[in-house]
C-alpha cells in the first residue's frame, strides 16, 4: 500500500491549516486506497487568531500540537521527516503554510521557508517522488524550486505574480483542476485560493491525489 | 436548496469536535447539494487537551471561538438557532460532545445536557424534522428524548448499555451502516466509535445525510 507523507502547519484556516482540505486530503488517500502520516514542525505559530472576527489573541500555541488536533494524535516531527519511507508528499493550504510553513503572508516573494520544509521538499524531489500542493503551498514549491516550475494558485493575481517572481511558471485554474508539472512530479489545485464550496475543494483534493497516485 | 443545521463541539477530537467527522458532515452536505450553518454554543470547553498524549493544558478555550475553526469563522450562537429556519440538525462526533455539549464522559447515563442542545433537539423532534447524530452524539439523542429511540454507537458495549439506561433502544452496527428511527425521524451511525479510517467515516457521514435528505 502506499505511503503518503502529509505536511500540517497548526489546525484552522486562518494561522494554520485549513481544516477542509487538509481533512479531505486525508479522506481522498485513504478512499483510493492509500495510507497517510502526518508531520509539522516544532515551532510555535506566528500568532493565533480568534477565527470569528480575525482578532489576534494573547496566546501561545505550537504548530506540531495542533496539527494532532487534525491527525487525532497521531503526527510526528517535521524533522524526523525520511523521504525514503514514503511515496509522495503532500502540503494542503491555509494560513499557516504562509505564516508557519514559511512568510510568504508578510514578504511575498521574498519569503524565508521553514528549514525543515525545505528539506523535505529538496528531499523528495531529489529521489523524484511526486509532490503535491493546495491552496497557498503552491508558493513554497515555485519558492524553493524556481527553475520555472508549472503550479496554480486559481486566479489570484497578487500570488501568481509572487510565484513568476521567485521563477515558478503560474497557470490559471478552475474550481477542480489540477496543474501537474510532468517533468518535476509536482501537482497542484487552487481549492479555497477560489471561491469555493467545500464540495469543490474535495473535488480538488481528489483529483490531485488520483493524479498522483497514478504516478506511484 | 436544502438547509442543515450542524452543531459542534469545538475542534479536535479529546476536547471537542472529531475534525473529520465535522468535515466529513459539511462535505456530503454540499456534495449532496444542500447547504449547511454552524452552530455552537457559547461556552467554555471543558478542558484544553494536549492532543500528542492527551495531558491537560493550563488553559481555556471557548466551544463557539474554536468551532469557527472548522467554520471557516462562519459560526453562530446556539442559542440562536431557530428550528422554523432549518430543514434538519446534524450532530457530529468527538469527546467534545461528551464533554461540553453534555456530561456523559463523566456522569455516563445520569449526565445532564446543555440547555441550548437539549432546547435546539427538542425544537426539531417537536416539528418532526430528521435529526442525525454521528459516533457518540447518540447518547444525547437517547438522553433528550428516551422514550425507546433507537440509535447506534456502533459495538461499544459500556457506551450501549448507558443509551439503554436512559430509555434508547440501542442497534449494533458495522462501518458505514446508518440505523434510521422512522417513527422519531432520528439518524445515527457509528464513525470512529468503531475502528475506523477516514474513508469509512466519510462512508458513514455520507450514508446518514443522503438518508436525511431523502425525507426532507
Amino acid at each position: 500500500m502506499k505511503k503518503i507523507a502529509v505536511i500540517l502547519a497548526g489546525s484552522g484556516v486562518f494561522d494554520g491549516s485549513e481544516i477542509h482540505e487538509a481533512t479531505l486530503t486525508l479522506y481522498s488517500i485513504s478512499k483510493n486506497g492509500a495510507n497517510y502520516e502526518i508531520f509539522a514542525p516544532d515551532i510555535d505559530q506566528y500568532h493565533v487568531l480568534n477565527h470569528m472576527g480575525g482578532v489576534e489573541l494573547p496566546e501561545k500555541r505550537n504548530v506540531l500540537v495542533e496539527s494532532a488536533r487534525i491527525a487525532r494524535g497521531a503526527v510526528k516531527k517535521l524533522s524526523d521527516f525520511d523521504p525514503a519511507s514514503y511515496d509522495a508528499l503532500i502540503i494542503p493550504g491555509g494560513f499557516g503554510v504562509a505564516k508557519n510553513l514559511c512568510t510568504f503572508a508578510f514578504d511575498g516573494a521574498d519569503c524565508s521557508v521553514n528549514p525543515d520544509v525545505e528539506k523535505a521538499l529538496k528531499g523528495m524531489k531529489e529521489v523524484g517522488k511526486p509532490i503535491g500542493a493546495l491552496c497557498i503551498s503552491p508558493v513554497l514549491l515555485a519558492k524553493v524550486f524556481g527553475n520555472n516550475v508549472e503550479v496554480t494558485i486559481g486566479q489570484d493575481e497578487e500570488a501568481a505574480s509572487a510565484i513568476e517572481a521567485v521563477g515558478g511558471v503560474h497557470k490559471k485554474t478552475k474550481h477542480g483542476e489540477v496543474v501537474i508539472d510532468e517533468k518535476n512530479n509536482l501537482f497542484t489545485t487552487p481549492c479555497y485560493m477560489l471561491d469555493a464550496t467545500i464540495a469543490q475543494v474535495g473535488e480538488g483534493a481528489e483529483n490531485l491525489v488520483k493524479e498522483m497516485l497514478k504516478r506511484m
